[in-house]
């Protein structure tokens, strides 16, 4: 790989955000509506066991507006599970009343990494493994959004020189550690994936730290002058015991 | 927080616009639709509540044009609240008439904020309460648009020195105070929560003065250069006694 | 207001663009149909007698190609008028089956507007009356679109100086004074009402006219270097009396 | 008119595209399936003997690709034929398995045309009235799109002197020429009628033409610095005798 | 053909992708869907045979994310045969549950090429044959995005002289090169054909790769400073052994 372009590559990301249509929920009898949320639990529950085997992650979160009423986030170590997954969620009783409003698919990555000169395998190492392979928090909120960096005129991030580049994501990266235990920052890369170039999770205890701290990061020549920014989803953590109060309709 | 993106949050936002599906409304049995009608209202009344207690707010207006009938503007001190009050309207029986067409999630701001020296909470400051956690006015129009600062070329906000910013706001605000009186405006900031950087909410007694000071605002430099505007949605005070005959059909 | 931003303003309008769903009209009975027609015509006779009164004005045109089929324009002197009947449109049985496909809400006004040094009410004179609350012409053809003016680099419109601006649309007019008629031109402002600044919206006894006028302005530099254009629609006039036949189908 | 935009038109164009609803279609009872076609083919019976008489003329192609199934262009001396046509179509019984995906309204135009000096009439000119009221040629292939000249910063083909934009014209028609006899093109002019200024409507005996012309084409000044392209639509001719195995299914 | 613009054409393609109506496919009794999908087979069947016969290739794979369920990638020697093929699989029984959701029009090319001197025909050529003729390789995964090379102010590649781009495109081959054996890329033009001007569709053995290529060809200065990319899919090889357990559902 080029010098340029240096990235540690981990988990494969699905993000899966769907609308509850309740209309058509609400016709369908009690008994079979809780049937069809146990088969949705049994699935997450099964997600938890590849959690627990540290084969995987994944988060359940409700979104707040219209764009959807769920975000599902999802790490795997390849394509294939991820398109196993989604396809056994669009098989399961309940996918009649999920409809797709939005997906987003990544992978796990260390950006602006320099390998080990020793030659030695990063991935043996315990701490890089945490960042590539993550367990993601169970914190109160999610905050999700895909972005690109600038190639316009004189703003073009791709023609700038790594010293550069590397110098403007290092004080990017101090306005992030400022926010460390109230935001945690989950970077996968999606470039030659899907139509942004990354997407960034972050996840907090108190929402308003989502705006601080991407409102403080505007103001980093990286964002001021580089970024470009898609769809913001913001959700509340949606806990396996509180999905049937959720889905719940008289 | 840096000294460049000074703010001071209150109240979460959430603006939730609909279009009726009167085709289907129509075919109804009149008394499910008054009773669908009078859940909406309990609803309302609840809210309402909230208001009173001073633990929130909300607006009920109807949209002019084709892009919503209704829109709802609600304010709550969490995420959590919010997301709970959208689920429990999605779950009414009438939520079935009512198709999501923009919703738009954001927190009250006081930009350009400087904390006190003292170091004094300035929460516990009355005229400080009253902008961040205010009661929304019952004036006879609202206007809601969504917008963002540029960041383009030589025309980026992010990058001016907060002295200029501050200037060019006061001078904006400047426009804003010609038009006391007649339209009160509410700032919420968005950056980490929603597609754009802020909203704007507007009220006025008469609809004309939103064009009037919209257009002169657009003058000011801080529009002309730096600003970029989404979707605008006007409407009429919708008073909870007109709700039954605002969905009355034949 | 400011001198920047001069204008006068006159009633308010509401253009509302339907599809008609012909499949599913065409399942509807006979004589249903009729009875549907027939009180779409008693809403365009009321319609009628408000223009009959000089106290609103109204035009329907059938539009070419498949963005709509019928095009409403409706002026009135207030927001609320407009809605209500957009919300009485709505609630006729034959609202089923016209589609909304575009709307626009803006307010007839008068451009770069000097008041009178007199301090004499501008609405006192005839000749502005006249223009700022229009009867609308019943010409042949119907021609109307969005527009902007350009904040963009060197292209700011809002940021000339008055003279400059003041030069620029007097040329402007110019052209459109070759064009007298042959073509009338409604100018609606929308700033702060709708998602563009301006409505134009242009009647003409011969359609090819629409594309002369249009295209040799766009030579004019206040188009050429200015001006943004959204979505163009045209149409032929569709008189009372043609109402049924056009809504007769086998 | 104008020295800088002078023009010569003719037909009105109307270019509809549908795609097939093939889903519902199978379900109609294979007679009645084969009683539509019939109307639809009376219809193209009608219009053929309309081209007979030299008083308009269309073209029928099967559009490649997801965008549409089928392309009609349909010229006209007015655009209350092309809205008659329009409404006929729809109103007949197939329409309702021939959902709208794309329509555009323009007008055969010969650009940069300079009026006789002699001040005859350019319609008397034979060869002129072939340009502009031409009989669509059967060839195999057709490509269909909409295109505008750039106005942005420095390439601002409104703002460039009638010389330049006739030597680039010039130079552009020199590539167009290579492809005699390979590509037929029809220029229809649409400012103040649609949402691009122009469409381009080429035939071809081979496909390969069209990306070769449009390719090359790309190259000249004119396209490469002043042009900007709406979608491309291309389609391989449904002659008459074959619509009948077009429409059929099992 | 100008020597600008030198390309030699092969293959014409259609990518076709489709979402599967999940919810009503599980409507269908499961005897009927057996044949819907042995139905499906005996296409993908009489495509193989076509391809054994080498007149033509095809790559069915499933696709990652809501954007589509499978991905088809037919080359045929004519748009009429891709015509034919697409209006059969829309004849389909099963078709009624495959949503089209994105198509693209193209053909196989080899860019910046120059004829032999000798006039000798580059088609009898086999190296040449099995690049514009491909059989499309059966790796394991494909990611395929349409793309246009930028016109903007300075950055407008088809300004630039012949030399400088046939530089540009030698240094993003050598990038390319790293990959040898690790990603197949098959080019196709669509100038003239679709709404980009080149498909780009890419075969790996593992999917990161296609990170790893398109990162590190954004900072080649072809990409970084003159290419402009549309939405991206990535997918998993579906082989024709496993297509029925694909559509199995409950």
């Amino acid at each position: 790989m080029s010098e340029a372009s240096q990235t540690l590559d981990g988990w494969f990301s699905l993000h899966d955000l769907r609308k509850i249509d309740w209309a058509a929920w609400k016709f369908v009898p009690s008994e079979e509506r809780q049937s069809m949320v146990k088969e949705f639990l049994n699935m997450l529950e099964s997600w938890q066991e590849t959690e627990d085997k540290h084969e995987g992650s994944h988060a359940l979160y409700s979104v707040v507006g219209q764009k959807a009423d769920i975000i599902m986030m999802i790490l795997r170590p390849t394509l294939n599970e991820l398109n196993e997954i989604e396809n056994s969620l669009n098989k399961l009783r309940i996918a009649e009343y999920l409809i797709p409003t939005y997906s987003y698919v990544s992978v796990v990555e260390l950006g602006n990494y320099i390998p080990p000169e020793d030659g030695s395998d990063p991935t043996e190492n315990p701490e890089i493994r945490d960042r590539i392979y993550p367990i993601l928090p169970k914190w109160n909120h999610i905050c999700f959004y895909p972005m690109n960096k600038k190639r316009e005129g004189d703003d073009n991030w791709f023609a700038l020189p790594i010293e550069k580049r590397r110098e403007l994501m290092r004080a990017h990266g101090m306005t992030g550690r400022k926010y460390a235990g109230k935001v945690k920052q989950i970077i996968t890369g999606s470039t030659g994936l899907d139509d942004w170039e990354w997407a960034v999770t972050l996840f907090a205890h108190e929402a308003i730290q989502f705006k601080k701290l991407v409102y403080e990061m505007r103001f980093d020549e990286v964002s001021a002058r580089y970024s470009e920014f898609g769809p913001f989803y913001v959700g509340n953590i949606l806990e396996q015991e509180k999905v049937e109060s959720f889905f719940h309709v008289q």
